[in-house]
């Protein structure tokens, strides 16, 4: 289902705003597509931003950390959080110095963390382990009850949203267009290399399908 | 000239402390690698996070946009700022679901900004645009009067920070070590594709020599 973000102070896309996007449709897709995701939160001693790993489970975000981290507390607690994914899809050279740009894709989003606990926790943190690299909860050996006590899974449900696309050839004035510069765009993306196995582990031991798909998968996606 | 950062109570790793340096010598590259950062600063309604471009210079990271651009003006009054760069090198597969991790190289800034003015502007933009992509300066078009007043240039000078980095295999446990689980690491890395010439170019002009220079190095780099 599809849903719009009211465009509120918080989310409103200011700068150029033709490039803000407030639907989950557009929202959703950038999200899934990263891996890690940077959080903001607010201290007394100012903004602290981290950068962790993320995975969308519907109108929620999933983060995950030691229960003895700083920033695991503080969303535990339900402070407000924003937390930002960003995909940099390529350099954008103009004639001009001044419309130089970059291609990317980047989503903010805002709402209050808070932990999962008890019979919800082992559900979660699989779903999370799932959407990060599908195949591997099963394959793996699952967590005991020390492990998972050690590890925090925090929910945040999205209040509010919006993305903020540029994609495209640079936007030169048109009194520009003949200068002798060179312009255009200088792709970037991530790209996943070959597995390196564990030192201990047994040459002959196959790199699993759901592995290769994963690696075939990011060769096209972004990291964060 | 190396330094080594105070470690406080806003720039200290907590978590897995081993992973933490506060040494300019570490931190430095981890900023220079990088093409983008997230900002995050406090706002009535909460703390916000938002990508950007950086460039270091000296103990100085400069930022810039548009001067009518929120993050711009709340930088520009002098507020606490946070500043996250981020390279994720590989996804760590362990036997263990728990052992799970990331390689990385993160870097966590603090400081104030501040706007560059009057003659250091065209200075600091020139450096700005010369860290992020050396030559294109002198080859485009540089700022006219209008387009130096359209753009902001923050300063930041860096009061406090800390790199974390985690690298090489999965950590799991003796007692792990023979389950029929492949282990090993996922190698992420960003890479630069061929450049896209912008749609009115002359098919005759050629990919100035910077260009490819900044392709090939960007090849083996991180893109935020």
């Amino acid at each position: 289902m599809t849903k719009t973000y009211d465009m509120t102070g918080r989310n409103r896309v200011r700068r150029l705003p033709d490039r803000g996007h407030y639907d989950t449709e557009t929202i959703f897709p950038i999200i899934d597509q990263a891996l890690i995701c940077h959080v903001a939160f607010h201290t007394e001693e100012g903004p602290v931003v981290i950068p962790t790993l993320i995975a969308r489970d519907g109108e929620q975000i999933f983060l995950h950390g030691a229960t003895t981290s700083r920033l695991i507390q503080h969303m535990a607690d339900g402070n407000p959080l924003s937390i930002a994914v960003t995909h940099i899809d390529g350099l954008v050279l103009a004639r001009s110095i001044f419309h130089h740009s970059v291609n990317y894709r980047s989503a903010v989003l805002f709402g209050r963390g808070r932990l999962i606990e008890a019979e919800a926790k082992l559900e979660a943190l699989r779903a999370f382990s799932e959407k990060l690299i599908p195949g591997r909860w099963q394959d793996a050996r699952q967590p005991n009850a020390q492990e998972l006590k050690a590890t925090s899974v925090i929910a945040v449900d999205i209040e509010s949203a919006s993305a903020k696309i540029r994609s495209g050839p640079p936007g030169d004035d048109p009194e520009d267009l003949n200068l002798p510069v060179w312009a255009g765009i200088l792709p970037l993306s991530p790209s996943a290399g070959s597995p390196i196995p564990a030192p201990e582990l047994d040459p002959a031991h196959e790199v699993p399908p759901y592995v290769e798909e994963w690696i075939a998968r990011r060769s096209n996606l972004d990291a964060g």
